[in-house]
């Protein structure tokens, strides 16, 4: 994966979230807990990963293309766990 | 912390990110990993907390207001942590 010259750096934002039908312990304790605190106007928490990420690229094309493959292969797990990718331009490399 | 009958649903999004000047050994470890993978075109990788809360309050800014507290109390540590927080109103309860 050799850089050319006129690889761009890029900022992205992954959101790796539990898929709705997947039980999320953590966050049902939270909630518990917030119950305990007071809170009890909470009705719901999930507790997913947000994980920021800088990296070279040609296009947002093949970097958005890269950082799909490394979410399936090891930010991600496909069966129980949903992700959403942002990117933004950086500042030039 | 009683509701009244006029209180609204709202969806909120809580972003939980170590403040820049922690070190983030599991975001140094997932960037080894790439880079073992092949992925070395990825500089920096911080990994955080992404929290959906599902919540009752009077108004937008009660609503806020109350996740501020939740944040600081439970969801966050804010010595090492920053966080912020998105709020949608969902349907009406």
């Amino acid at each position: 994966m050799a850089q050319s010259a006129d690889a761009k750096a890029y900022n992205a934002k992954v959101y790796v979230t539990l898929r709705p039908s997947v039980l999320d312990p953590a966050g049902t304790a939270v909630r518990s807990g917030l119950s305990h605190m007071g809170y009890d106007n909470v009705s719901k928490v999930r507790i997913g990963k947000y994980i920021e990420v800088e990296l070279t690229a040609e296009s947002e094309v093949a970097a958005k293309s890269q950082l799909d493959k490394i979410c399936d292969q090891l930010l991600a797990n496909p069966v129980i766990e949903n992700y959403r990718i942002e990117i933004l331009e950086a500042v030039a490399v």
